[in-house]
C-alpha cells in the first residue's frame, strides 16, 4: 500500500482512522517513501519506543510529515500546544489531567461536587455509562487505565522522557482482580457486568474516604518531568478545584512550565467523541496539506 | 523595507514585534511582494475592517503567510484554535472570557473569592499593578477596554463576523468620566493616579452589589456569533465560575460551538508577558519557516 500511495501523482497522505498496531507499525515504511501520516491511532507513538523513535526519524529523513494531534484530547490542541511549548524552548515540568471522557463521566456522575441526590452505585453509573456508548464495547478496556496510559506515554515522549512503554510505569486499574480473568467475549463482558456490584462497596469505600476529607476521587494522569514518575490512578481533589468541577465527559489537561510559573497552562473540554476527533483529524490534515503546496 | 526584504536570496519574514499601526497598515505591501508576516501587533487585525481584508487579500493572492498568534493571550493558542474550529466546519455560537491580564490580576486582587482579609481600594491595587509593571505606563490604556475590545475584535472576525472596527460595539471604560481629559503626559499620568482614590467608593459599590448576590465581578467580553453581539465591560459571576476562580493575572477564553455542545472548549493561562509572547511569535515563526520550505 505504501508504494501504491508513493507512486500516486501527487504527494500522498495516509489517514489511518483504525486503531490496528499493525499498520501502525508500518508508518516508517510509509514516511520513508515520502507518505505522510495523519492519525488519531495511539498505538504507533504509545507502543514499543523503537517505533516512535523510528516514526520522527523517517520523517526527519524525507519530507513527509506525520501528525497526530487527536491521539490525545480528541480535537483539543494537546499535542499541538505541548510541541509548541517544547519547540520554542521552555522547559515543561509537569503535565497532569483527566484525559479519558469514559472515566470522566464516570467519577463526574459517580461523585459529583456538592450533589444533593445520593449518586447511584459504581456499577450502576459504568451500566449507564454502557448503556450510553460512552464506554468501549468491553468496558474493562476503559477500566483497566491503558488507555489513559497510552495518552501519557506520548505525552511524555514529546516532553522528553524515554518513556519505554505504556505499561512501564505504575497504572491503576479499575477492574476487581477477581474479574480480570472473564474473557473478552460477549458473554465474558456480559458475565463481567453482572458480578461487577458485588464490587460496589469497594468503590463507595474509596468514595466516603476522600468525602470525609472534603475531597472528590477522580481518575488522573500525571508526568513529573524532573523525576521521571509517569503514573496513572485515583487522586483526591478539593472540591472547588478545576479537576473536581469537570462536567460530563470533559478532558482537562495541565500544563506546568518553567515560562507560564505557577499558574499552569490548561486546556479543557470534550475530549472524545466522533465528531471532535473528526476536527482534530481534518485540522490536521488540512495542516499537512498546506506544508506539502 | 518591503523591496528589500523582497530582493532577499531566500524567503523573507517580517517578525514586526511594535504596536505601530503604520507599519500594520503596510502589511498587505508586503505580502504581496511575497514576505510573510508573523506578529503579535494587535493594530492590523483590530483596525478598519478594509486593512484586515486586505491582509487576507493579500497572502491569499501570493504565497506569503501571516501569523498572528500572539495578538489574542500571547503564547495561549487561542487564534489557531478558533482557526482551526473554523476550517474544519465547526459552528462557533459564543466566545467569552477575561482577555487582559492586567484587568485580571486588578479584579482578582480587588474581589478575590473567599477572601478572609478585607482587600484593598480599587485606586490602591491599581497602583500596585502599575508599579509591579503589569500596566501600561498609563494605566488608562488598560482601564479604558480598549485591548480588550481589539481582541474581541480579531477573534470575531475570524468567527466570521464583519465587525467594522474595535470601538463598533459597546466597551464599558473603568476611566472615571471626570479624569478622561487629563493628558497622556506624564504629568497627566500623575494627576490621574492622584486623583483614583475620589472614585474608590463607586468601584466599591459594584463590588458590593456582586457580594450581596453571592457573586464576584469580572471584567470580561463576549462574542455571540448568532445575534452578532460584541461587547466588553463588567459582569457578574458565580463564585464556583472559572471565570471567578481565576489567579493572578491568568486569561481564560471560551469557545462554545456546534460540536462541543453546552461544555466549551476552554483555553486558561497566563496572556501577557515577554516570555509568553515570545513563545507565542516564536512558535508562529516556526510554523511559517516550515510551510515556506
Amino acid at each position: 500500500m505504501a508504494t501504491y500511495l508513493a507512486a500516486a501523482p501527487g504527494r500522498a497522505v495516509l489517514v489511518d482512522n483504525t486503531s490496528d498496531p499493525a499498520l501502525a507499525g508500518a508508518y516508517p515504511t510509509f514516511l520513508r517513501q515520502g507518505v505522510s501520516v495523519v492519525t488519531p491511532n495511539k498505538k504507533g507513538f504509545s507502543s514499543d519506543l523503537a517505533l516512535w523513535k523510528d516514526i520522527f526519524a523517517a520523517a526527519a529523513q524525507g519530507d513527509a510529515l506525520v501528525y497526530h494531534e487527536s491521539t490525545v484530547g480528541a480535537g483539543l490542541p494537546v499535542i499541538s500546544t505541548l510541541r509548541d511549548l517544547v519547540a520554542t524552548g521552555d522547559q515543561v515540568t509537569r503535565i497532569e489531567g483527566v484525559f479519558s471522557g469514559t472515566l470522566s463521566f464516570l467519577f463526574n456522575t459517580f461523585a459529583p461536587v456538592s450533589s444533593t441526590t445520593p449518586a447511584a452505585p459504581w456499577s450502576q453509573v459504568v451500566a449507564q455509562a454502557k448503556d450510553l456508548g460512552y464506554t468501549e464495547p468491553d468496558p474493562r478496556d476503559d477500566l483497566n487505565g491503558m488507555d489513559v496510559a497510552r495518552k501519557l506515554t506520548i505525552l511524555a515522549r514529546i516532553a522528553g522522557l524515554e518513556v519505554a512503554a505504556p505499561d512501564a510505569f505504575p497504572i491503576e486499574s479499575l477492574i476487581p482482580a477477581e474479574l480480570a480473568g472473564l474473557p473478552s467475549t460477549a458473554d465474558g463482558i456480559t458475565q463481567f457486568m453482572a458480578r461487577l456490584p458485588e464490587f460496589d462497596g469497594q468503590m463507595a469505600a474509596i468514595k466516603e474516604e476522600a468525602a470525609r476529607q472534603g475531597k472528590v476521587v477522580r481518575y488522573v494522569g500525571s508526568i513529573d518531568v524532573a523525576t521521571q514518575q509517569v503514573r496513572v490512578g485515583l487522586q483526591q481533589f478539593a472540591q472547588d478545584s478545576a479537576i473536581a468541577g469537570l462536567k460530563g465527559s470533559d478532558n482537562i489537561i495541565s500544563f506546568y512550565t518553567q515560562r507560564y510559573g505557577s499558574n499552569p497552562l490548561i486546556v479543557q473540554g470534550a475530549g472524545a467523541g466522533g465528531d471532535v476527533t473528526a476536527m482534530g483529524v481534518t485540522a490536521d490534515l488540512l495542516k499537512v496539506v498546506q506544508r506539502l503546496r
